[in-house]
């Protein structure tokens, strides 16, 4: 059983939304804007100040996203049980848990991050196919009870992103589509899309086509890279995320911000693809 | 200045080493070999376990070795502290310590990782360029004091990797080349690249010879994975890494294992480069 498209497939009926929550906890040291709110950091070691913003958040979205992505780059230092808490409420709240950290590595390495996934209570996770060991990595993810969602990034939304993805070509097929081929080849549960400029409307409608129509797109960079939310719902098909991070996590009302996304994103989805509900 | 550069030929010549290495702290949990000695997880949570194991190996190994690389993937859910704690020591034991993440990702995320691993106290990092910003990169981590080496992974160890890194071509040039390129030109500090078998001597020397005399080749693969010890130091140059996991830390005596390793290499080096010491 395909634990993560199973129940991507029921929250989306259940909670009429396709927003993904991304979750960049990031730290007033490290940056001059979009960090957590000074009230956290006040009398909190980072991890909790961290923790506490993520719970926050969780809690804030749970009416209007059908999962949350938490961006690995951004939980360094996080403890096992400081992860599992953010994975349990994630579930309470019904929504999906995706572990944004492009994983690519050797087998062996590959599974011990896995592993460590698992152990953290995480629904799925994000991959780079570079490593060419797809297969390697959905085997050991689906034997785990429950299965581990694989989401490949396929296209990403920088525009330096064109050479290796788009320029580059494996047998003359562009390597975004060398990579959806693999996410089909290997029964991988969906790829990680961008949404700006570079990536056009043929190209999202190519990896559909090549991936099928059950499996999941994750599109990134709608909110503050500016991609263009009507592309990908009209080209995306029937199963896809949007990821809105910042505008959501540092906006004035999380809440209200997350309510207003999930109603446009599946009116357009709505009307696009007309669809019946 | 680049400091992991200049730190690297000192250490070189001071340690008479080409040692690197592979610290892989597995729990006996996650696989049936390979995995940390009981005595560590008795009486200890799993951080505390991996900690010691680390710390103990750093010890050991201090006098052959010139580097250490952690591998991100078995290091899931340690702390700040305890991340200090290993790249403090390693530094104290007059080696460099490379964060082994292969990180890839949007520029603002990557800054994000670059960020903690800089308050983590490590010397490099390993990256992935396949978003095509390593520029972004290589800036970013040369503007801390001291600044952090960049090393990609320019060519993996693992068979399946011929498709994405030879296989594959960027105007006619196959990926693994461009990296190398993209390395020179973004003045990153070095490459990662396999030793086994679907790696030629030519695939090195050609590596060597577009990066230029003065970068790091950190090589994998040589110990476990049966690379070839004598390829990797005849075509890789002077300046190289060889990275030794399991064959060291889960030898029976990894001080022994590590004092063998660097003589052998040591003097390889010194026969196959005609060197005088």
């Amino acid at each position: 059983m395909n634990n993560f498209l199973d129940n991507y497939t029921r929250l989306i009926e259940e909670k009429k939304s396709i927003v993904c929550v991304g979750l960049d906890p990031a730290i007033p040291n490290q940056r001059n804007s979009n960090v957590i709110p000074a009230r956290y950091i006040e009398g909190n070691d980072v991890n909790e100040a961290r923790l506490n913003f993520c719970l926050d958040i969780i809690d804030d979205v749970s009416d209007f996203a059908i999962a949350v992505k938490l961006n690995e780059q951004y939980m360094f230092g996080m403890t096992e049980s400081q992860h599992l808490a953010i994975s349990n409420l994630i579930k309470k709240n019904s929504m999906l848990s995706i572990y944004d950290c492009k994983l690519g590595d050797i087998a062996e390495s590959a599974e011990s991050k896995i592993y460590w996934i698992h152990r953290t209570g995480y629904d799925a996770l994000t991959v780079f196919t570079n490593p060419g060991n797809l297969y390697k990595i959905v085997h050991f993810a689906y034997n785990f009870l429950p299965s581990i969602g694989i989401i490949a990034v396929t296209l990403m939304s920088n525009p330096e992103a064109h050479k290796y993805f788009i320029a580059s070509k494996h047998r003359k097929k562009s390597l975004y589509l060398e990579i959806a081929s693999d996410v089909k080849k290997f029964n991988a549960d969906g790829c990680v899309v961008g949404s700006t400029k570079h990536i056009t409307a043929r190209s999202i409608e190519k990896i559909r086509e090549t991936i099928g129509k059950k499996r999941v797109i994750l599109f990134p960079g709608i909110g503050t890279q500016k991609g263009d939310a009507k592309k990908v719902i009209k080209f995306g098909g029937n199963n896809i995320l949007i990821n809105i991070g910042r505008k959501i996590i540092f906006s004035e009302d999380p809440a209200l911000s997350a309510k207003e996304y999930s109603k446009r994103f599946y009116s357009l989805r709505k009307e696009l693809l007309k669809l019946d509900n």
